[in-house]
């Protein structure tokens, strides 16, 4: 299997986890199959759209459909089998899977703004920030849901750092971007998946104090 | 009256329509004139300009403004003549108004999508939903209203159906657009229209249960 | 000091005055330091970008970062010296430099629209209020507060009005452009400082009545 077909895969499956995670996330708000769809595929592509408007390029589903097929497809699914994905170990591989999606978009996100020499350095670590994280949030205003941005959850640092990472490699080693990118993908998912395995959230120095409960 | 024109009158009373009821929707939130105005052209041309960036072509209503004008001036209207829009007989002929624009702008804007040869079959039938529901998605979530997707109204699913059904129509009938754009807007506002008539919603089993009352 | 560079620097003090004062708007809802700086730059950026993406020219931030990195820096020293900054005269002045800011940006997004020769005359006008208010109402929905559209503050009329005064006056003295830039950032200014001072409302006559409390 050659990189760009491991990719690939890998991106289809974490367009699915993004579906699958969306539908769980909203599923107690009694939505419909047909809102469900939509906030299904608005969570996998959206974040990805909205970096491409900033880019000024085609969004990346349109020239190929199966990112699109693919969250149709998981969300339905999602919204059969909603009892099957909130089982403990099912929920808790979604989860990783997500943090695998939000890893790889956000670090994709960034290659893809650095190659297009876009605002560097601080326009590939934002575009891959919205890349990542942007779906979720838009999910979650049309939703009425707390975003994460309004959490201390360690969702978006990690991508933060992983892209800020991979701008820092760049700049040093600006040959070996396809050993970077495998090694800021890694190593965000690492920083994510260590947040989920030991509950880590941001220290509450960190955060402001919260008069709304 | 040639068909381009016919369109054209029917586009500038959808607009009205749409800007009339946004005005009605938002009404009971204590919004001042201003505000009215601008939610009621978000509502009204919101859609569209959300589906000519993502195509990357200049917004619609640029060129021609009397998209804005109209939504300016139904908006105003409404504010002031409030008392009469919610009279039952007046509100139910919005109703359809709106159900009609809601119809015309989807199936144009799907129309629009295929002949620019975006994204077929999928990316039509996305983006005719967007021109539909967008506008009026962004004026709820602005306003703190639950908006469309999180209720089982029949409302997006008529026109998601009839997009689709334009899609396998042109691929028959390549050579019959007019007739097809024709016959796929009766079509989705008759769906729309019997939801309003006969107070029809999405069936309880496909809609997830809700927890938040 | 020339005009640009006037204009330039007074354009940095008002980016950090729209992220001192998102910070402080924020502050009480429990977010955490990278959802401060989020906020913080998107609430001084977003208007501008969302401005540029409908004009389809590249975000203004994508060329000098400053903006960006002023953001940023602005979010973070309000975020630890948020003490400082709600100290009622440090506070007010923070007003009145956001209300500068409104000013500045709002006129100059409706002269970059009309030196684009793009849908004079309400396009400049209403992609003006779009730079003056978009960052703002970006961070309202995110953060789930009620955003300036939904209360009776005079803020996004002072620069509704002066960029249609802007509209006028170029009309009859095209060649005063810079005069004409002057004058009405000024004028808006003064109508927003006004507000400020004696706490000017939009009256109830122009207000629909809540029901929402």
């Amino acid at each position: 299997m050659t990189m760009t077909s491991a990719t690939y895969w890998l991106a289809i499956i974490a367009t699915m986890a993004f579906a699958v995670t969306a539908v769980l996330a909203i599923a107690d708000r009694g939505v419909d199959i047909f809102g469900v769809m939509v906030l299904g595929v608005m969570t996998a592509v959206g974040g990805g759209t909205v970096r491409d408007l900033i880019l000024n390029v085609q969004p990346f589903w349109v020239a190929d459909l199966v990112f699109i097929r693919v969250a149709i497809a998981a969300s339905l699914v999602a919204f059969v089998a909603r009892s099957l994905f909130t089982q403990p170990q099912v929920f808790t591989l979604m989860l990783y899977l997500d943090g695998l999606g939000a890893a790889l978009f956000g670090i994709q996100g960034a290659m893809k703004t650095y190659e297009m020499n876009f605002g560097w350095p601080l326009a590939p670590v934002i575009l891959g920030i919205i890349t990542a994280i942007g779906g979720g949030i838009l999910r979650d205003v049309i939703a009425g849901r707390k975003n994460l941005l309004m959490t201390t959850e360690l969702y978006a640092i990690p991508v933060a750092l992983g892209c800020l990472l991979l701008m820092v490699g760049l700049h040093f080693y600006p040959q070996e971007a396809v050993e970077m990118l495998i090694a800021c993908t890694v190593i965000t998912f690492l920083m994510r998946a260590a947040a989920i395995h030991w509950d880590l959230k941001v220290p509450a120095f960190l955060v402001t104090h919260s008069k709304t409960g």
